[in-house]
């Protein structure tokens, strides 16, 4: 059989699996993540439930607008459907010596299309099927997959938002495919991420008809899940542009209203990415506790943007003050549920070599789990609970309990205030927890 | 009298009233603005409903973060509340030379604050006196009051807010008195830009008490109003960031999901601001039409930026494109109802002699005359209703009607699709549609 | 012979040639571009001196980082060297229907590489020797080619700034040949842009070599070209970052300071491209002023960005503000010389129609024959010259005199200033000649 | 005597000297900045030559363009030249407490101005006799003085780029005094920083003239120094923008163009400030590197900006990335020679206690603490040095080293590469260099 034929692995030949050793001079080995260490009630693996991307490291190739590719990868050697088999095996063989319990894709990561919809189909059932066996025999689960409706030509004036009936209905067709997906492989979410999903130049848009439509298709979504079962977690990725000149869902504020004024809310949670934040000119940190606030922080692509360069590098995230601030408010929720941190993270395009997918993978994950045990114990010591505590203090008892409780009104301010002479505010002390937090990330 | 003492007028000696010359050679006439021309069935003023910003006009001195002022005022020989008074002079000199039937204040831009809240508010009644008296004699009505709830210290950590109760007391008292004098002068609008309705940083900040704290005011104001009879539309103001880190009412879709989750989408419109749209990373257009599509258009704050300085530049508005296109989504919205275009735009620093602000109105008047003039005509021609029209007409008949109508779903929409070889688009013509917009505005 | 088995034309075959036709309600009609129209001494033709830029128009196929292909193209029928055959006819067949005097290309763009740099060569001199016969036999000249140093993978770390030597000695071949190249067909200049000349981290990186290698790379151009009498103008392409994180050609500021320091000021001139002067932060004109100052304004890469948006879009360029003052700067250098208006603009990948490319570019050409007529006319009425002229007029006598004349030193200024009580200075004007811009754009 | 009557201090009462305590749990100590700790040859005062910036700790009142002065400052309660008098005792009093061996400061700062220059310089002299009084008595010395150039109303054209020669009179005896001013306190060195040396719009700029004022100005302060023998050393430091619309130091390239340009690269350095640098599009790294490979690198402003907002936000500095690649470079240049780290860095407006000033300067000083022992175990470990031997090592023999010394041209380059099948690069290993930056940060 094709799969036998294939069995070319290791495609990793040079690497190890990968262990914890703190001090190492070795850029294999895990200098912070610590897979079984207990970190408050759970353990590492646990708490960060890290996910690979397929995209990013098994199918990209190192293109960009000015360069064709680069990458050096040793299932390259393959074409068509023994190509797709082979990046499963490769795939697999990556999660285990890494030790990652998820990984996630789009249908079009894993399989090519045909010429109909029902042959594509057919390519993916083949490959479908392959991942089963090998997700039978391993420790590793889909933390979500989702249909690429942003690659091919036909969806070149958006998805669910084309101005192309047609392609409204292609697309349809390739989400329930891709549920159907979802529940057989035992998917613990459903993702949307809208690529084109948006305009590019209102002159010739039709915007409500677009948001519409784009809500009618979502609707259709969860209808279909319900009907076959699958229960896990919709999720939906904010993004303000790129590749269009607007995204409808263009941060987790716009999202989450778009979710209640259309009545989802209930169905969906965001799946942040910490690039698209800072294109939307927000901190990752902010995408988070919006949505953590509104209850609807669902999971984690996990990366680190430019802030100098305009556009989304998915760089691996290796930044701990990221890490940390981001683990904070995922301690903080309580985790991320049926969530995960996915490294939707590429390796720069010179970094070709197949050992800098190892290398970057390693990379990101300390770099998570430094920041959780930074957030951890910061958490632990109530550094910023306090501080919040005592600042806001006002509003738990006199007047500002009565904002709080809903009993003032400006009657009752105004005569509570109108003959008082100053106001005594107190320094909100930024300096300060910056260096608190400094202090945190380096010796904790 | 004080007022009689005062009569120092003309403040603008060499400033007649401004006229329409259209080719003339002369930077006191307007060359586009043509008060009683009939725009479809309306004049151009109906139409434009042009207002004046007292603060940058008559308060704002050229102070910027490296340097002292430089305007040159002639009413800047007065102090205190004589240099309120001779204020308001110099206002209604301006407005009738101008023939603008609207101006705009803050409560702190035409009076002085006093030692307490009492007294604060006894400076303002006498200057809302006399507003009211040159209202009275003057064709001038006020298009919208708002509380300056940013400028004084108190307010460093904000206002509704703010981590201090006291604080959101004192602006409670402050926006009641707003809306006395909303009512007083018959105001067409109350608005509130939240100038520090946001944070500096996370690590100091319940944001979800704060974003509850913001909606209690907003309601506690929606109570007032209809306690005291005040039947003017409620505006608030997006704005992403600066002064603060982080604004609430970062941009139109947070700002209308903020209002329908509080509930205060039926008592509340958007004011949105050209320059505030860019630093938000959107164009004008977009923001006006996104508060279009949702039934909450209010006013605008008519201005511009500068797409390659990170700050509020708040310039006046001479882009042509930009008017344009406001105006089209303004012409397309039934026009502004209540409000009006607001000029929250400043002189340069370095156009510091009284003439600038006659000039700077002429320039900003005649960009949006022109604009409201290309705008209807391309409207007229249904240049880019046919565009569109054309490009959904799938939605309009067989699988695309059925989506519309609700009676599609994913196994009818797969079975319509999944044997199709090819899906046929049509370009978008971008740059068609811009150089036509070129042709209009050129030719118009 | 293969060329005749390739005479497929016309590709644009619902086009006729376009001509000029000011009111016309045509997409395909000049409205503003009227070749022979006298402006001051020149025609139009000869002021704008337009070149189609052939890879955005023959080679590029609507790829973007998120997405494939989408560009229809007759001539994408035919692969290989037939392809590189077809589009040498299509592209005369455009430039002739568009009446266009100029081009320019990249090496890459019109043959396909071999397996080894001779190879390369030679698919290079077939297609050499069909565009020269094309050009024998039309009125369209060569405005420069380059070489493609940056698609290929192995320029990943840069051409002559690689940390590679071998690579360093491939891109000096390929110049070497490109040079051959532009003597042979009297390209009137030869381009540099380094696409990848700068770096990607820091951390790796030793930037002095990689300048100086930069410089001997060009000096050994340089020399090639006396040797072989090519006596085109060598042109550098400042752009700053994108596909690289940092590269080293910024600005025309940062450019120009490279060329002096390594003395290569005499050999070159800048080719300057609106889009990379809004992603390094300036505007078009004032890297245009730059530039002109200098005495190094060479050449034009005609397009606009998007300044929301943090990429290269390469946009055709309609924004007549733009098209004005790029021109004014052009005609305030005597034209451009032996440069042109190379439209480096690509149509959106949602303009995926054929026609769309005559299209574009009449949009472009309209937007600068406007511009230039409204750029011609200011100088003629010496509108900001007057300005300028009055504005420093300090500088024309007394003690402005003697600074400007060296005869001033700090005691002199000193003493004439020490006692004085205040010094008056004058508006900047800004409102007013941002106005009357608008009046001279609008009623040219 | 005033000053006696003026012996108020302390005024930072609640603090003590700070001393080194790591692990304390006291925002009162410094955790990481040891000043007596060797690193290397020198210890940590020795290399880091901290400096307090006059302006933001004992001049600036929390100001912003949208709101009043926040600042809370035990001084404030005297006016005039008493205020100016208390400011240099609460100066001295935070330079003991914190020991910083520096400080810095603008003409304006630390006197008023009077009617004329000759009493404002009378007022300067007052307060420097009394300065000179406290340095004489402390080991405190004065890292560079400026001259305040941008606040003032007459500079709103600019100073040597003022259009109005009589500034640029008032700014060459203002700098004339700046520079006895330097000679008399034993400066390091005399700095200048064009806040409004650039334009705000190009229709009314004179750039050429502009620019050779600049230049002429600079050419009459090194004769006067010279003239008066100061030998400090004279630095120009770069910002791209704000306040103006485009500053003529845009960057350290072009600064460096300007002082090459104009002969006047022997006489100056530059002072490099982080903020100013990721204003430019650059990282402060970057800005670093470049100075330093052209044996420019005099001085360091440090501070650090927030990306995501477009302004110069000067914050402490506390970002350990950041300071470890500054010190990275600063130690690699040899150190700063009279150069210094000046906290040009403001406590954020709602910090506005006195303590939060010193709290600011504790968390600059132990970021760049960290930073510096960082950086020099990494250059002690060649941990860069040996992947970038490694990394260009072709340059070191054959067709490489000929290259570099100049043997080599297109002609033998081609010869050796032509025919060649293919060329081999290798990963720039980004993540692993990233990876291992984390590791020594958090280990160190």
């Amino acid at each position: 059989m094709a799969e036998k034929q294939l069995q070319n692995a290791p495609y990793f030949e040079s690497v190890n699996k990968v262990s914890y050793n703190k001090g190492a001079n070795n850029a294999l080995a895990f200098k912070y993540y610590n897979p079984d260490e207990m970190i408050g009630d759970k353990t590492m693996k646990q708490h960060l439930r890290f996910s690979v991307a397929y995209w990013h490291t098994f199918t990209a190739d190192g293109t960009d607008p000015f360069g064709a590719a680069t990458m050096e990868r040793p299932w390259d050697r393959f074409t068509g459907m023994d190509l797709a088999k082979a990046r499963v095996e490769a795939a697999f063989e990556l999660f285990e010596k890494l030790d990652v319990p998820f990984f996630a894709f789009h249908d079009r990561d894993i399989a090519p299309e045909g010429r109909t919809l029902r042959e594509t189909n057919q390519n993916l059932d083949t490959i479908i099927n392959m991942i089963k066996e090998y997700m039978d025999t391993s420790n590793v689960n889909l933390l979500w997959n989702t249909a690429n409706m942003f690659t091919h030509p036909r969806f070149v004036h958006g998805a669910a938002t084309s101005c192309n009936a047609n392609v409204f209905a292609f697309a349809a067709a390739q989400v329930k495919k891709g549920l159907d997906t979802a529940k057989e492989l035992g998917a613990e979410n459903y993702v949307f991420w809208g690529g084109r999903e948006g305009y590019e130049t209102l002159l010739n848009t039709d915007l409500k008809l677009e948001l519409d439509n784009l809500a009618r298709f979502m609707h259709m979504a969860v209808d279909y899940a319900k009907e076959i079962g699958f229960t896990g977690q919709f999720l939906i990725e904010p993004k303000p542009k790129e590749p269009t000149k607007h995204q409808y869902d263009t941060d987790a504020a716009t999202t989450i209203a778009f979710l209640k004024q259309y009545g989802l809310d209930n169905h969906f949670k965001l799946n942040l990415e910490a690039n698209h934040a800072t294109l939307a000119g927000h901190t990752f940190e902010h995408e988070l506790r919006v949505a953590r606030v509104h209850g609807l922080l669902g999971s984690v692509d996990a990366n680190q943007g430019d802030t100098l360069l305009g556009w989304d590098t998915d760089e691996f995230p290796t930044d701990i003050y990221s890490t940390t601030l981001a683990m904070y408010e995922i301690l903080k929720n309580g985790g991320l549920g049926s969530g995960g941190l996915n490294f939707d993270a590429k390796v720069r395009r010179a970094s070709f070599e197949p050992v800098d997918l190892i290398e970057a993978h390693i990379a990101g994950m300390d770099a998570f789990a430094r920041g959780l045990k930074v957030a951890h114990k910061i958490i632990e010591d109530k550094v910023f609970d306090n501080v919040i505590d005592d600042r806001y203090r006002s509003y738990k008892e006199g007047i500002g309990l009565e904002i709080v409780e809903g009993r003032a009104n400006f009657h009752s301010l105004e005569q509570y205030i109108i003959d008082k002479e100053a106001i005594k505010n107190e320094s909100g002390r930024q300096e300060r927890l910056k260096s608190i937090l400094n202090q945190y990330i380096l010796e904790v």
